[in-house]
């Protein structure tokens, strides 16, 4: 397609400053009944790798987060004036809740992160009448996820009750735990065979990926590459060369059993669901 | 004095557009030996006069606030691929540091407030890397303040010892307690009584006031108005008329009690210290 013709203001300005024409983004569609299945490699952005002193490992399932907003509403008072019998402090009790959620989440083995909070009127003098909080909840199935979210969600509405606090909750981001196809771990395991390593670890990754969106329509599988210390989301990640050359070998030898598989016609593939 | 003319940028824009020159502000500096006292009238701010059924009362004292910035530093990363072990997360730890500034600070019958958090970097999906939250502080005495204070410490210590957290405490604010002269407090005695009050309430002040600046050059006594439902530093902060009326009264008959003491010669005002 030719360059884009200028476009009113709501035109995707990504799209027309790389030559593209949104009013055909549809034409870049893929069937599911064309596909045969997705890989991706990814750091694993998590510390098993290096912690069993692995180079690569294959990735079992792709945990489903559930993501809440969180708001705890009290009354802004005067931080001097008002005796601990007339607060209704938001803030201590937005607190009593991140330290109650890491406690319940570490229990179930599942994990919890409170990464946002923002506190109002937010002054040094005036009791906090408001406060949000994020919450980022994943497990490995989701039912192991939605039974913590349970656990969170009576606990919070008991702190809410013993402190006089509104308790209001919005769920703003699901997604289903996305399982890896049994026959696309396979390909992943047979590509780090041929690099050496007789013995591939499985993981679960705790990190969202592109192949959630794609196993909707078609069968998914994963290669994980050790990075430095776990560190991710942060200017300290850091991925070897070594395990970077060791990934592109077995992701090849991946997409060649993959098309093994294919070709010999025992895939198990339900890319056409 | 006539209209300023204009000055350079960093002259204090609210003087000269009052039509004051900032250059002569010493001219309105009173001297210590010229005050006998200096007294002043305000809603308590807090809810004991409204409980008490009491339009008025004294102030025997004035909170002197100490106020911090605290902040605990762990380590950003990825909210999902970090497991608890590896976790330095600097909310969780700020956030167990309210819960234990209030449960403290009600155990000595003092008074501290967070009211300000901030968390960084702020994102749904990353562990906090870093929190700040202010405290302010306040008792009756600055002894009991100040033992509040170092309990809070040696706990916060722990609990940032416990999650492998730096802690950063800055002091940012410290007022002393501001004691009202015995023979003003009188004077406002005398002036509620006069109002048909036979026994006025005492109490302490938990809000800081001008009085607090003025201690330094002579002494200060303050009249209390209940106000509605101790609220303050908010927009339903509320005063009746009849208490604003009555208040209008005492704080004239005080000021005449301030005269008598001061002419009969018993007054044992330290103004000139």
């Amino acid at each position: 397609m030719g360059p884009a013709r200028p476009r009113r203001h709501h035109a995707p300005r990504a799209f027309t400053a790389f030559g593209l024409d949104p009013t055909r983004v549809g034409d870049a569609a893929r069937r599911p009944e064309d596909l045969v299945g997705y890989l991706e490699a990814h750091i694993e952005q998590g510390p098993y790798l290096e912690a069993a002193d692995a180079s690569l490992g294959y990735v079992t399932t792709i945990a489903g987060a559930r993501r809440f907003r969180i708001t705890f509403t009290g009354e802004a008072r005067h931080a001097g004036g008002t005796p601990y019998e007339r607060r209704r402090d938001a803030l201590v009790g937005a607190s009593a809740a991140v330290v109650a959620i890491e406690t319940l989440a570490k229990a179930d083995g599942t994990i919890a992160t409170v990464g946002r909070i923002e506190a109002r009127p937010g002054a040094v003098n005036v009791i906090a009448g408001r406060v949000d909080i994020s919450l980022d909840l994943r497990a490995a199935t989701d039912l192991e996820r939605d039974d913590t979210w349970r656990s969170i969600r009576t606990e919070l509405a008991a702190i809410c009750d013993a402190r006089q606090l509104r308790l209001d909750v919005v769920e703003n981001h699901t997604a289903p735990a996305a399982p890896c196809a049994p026959w696309l771990q396979q390909a992943v395991i047979d590509g780090i065979v041929a690099t050496g390593d007789p013995a591939p670890m499985g993981l679960w990754s705790r990190a969202g990926h592109d192949a959630m969106a794609i196993a909707a329509v078609t069968d998914i599988g994963m290669l994980f590459l050790r990075c430095h210390d776990g560190i991710s989301h942060h200017p300290d990640e850091n991925v070897r060369e070594i395990d970077v050359a060791r990934g592109l070998d077995a992701f090849e030898q991946a997409v060649l059993a993959v098309a093994r598989t294919v070709e010999s016609g025992t895939t198990t593939a339900t890319a056409a669901r």
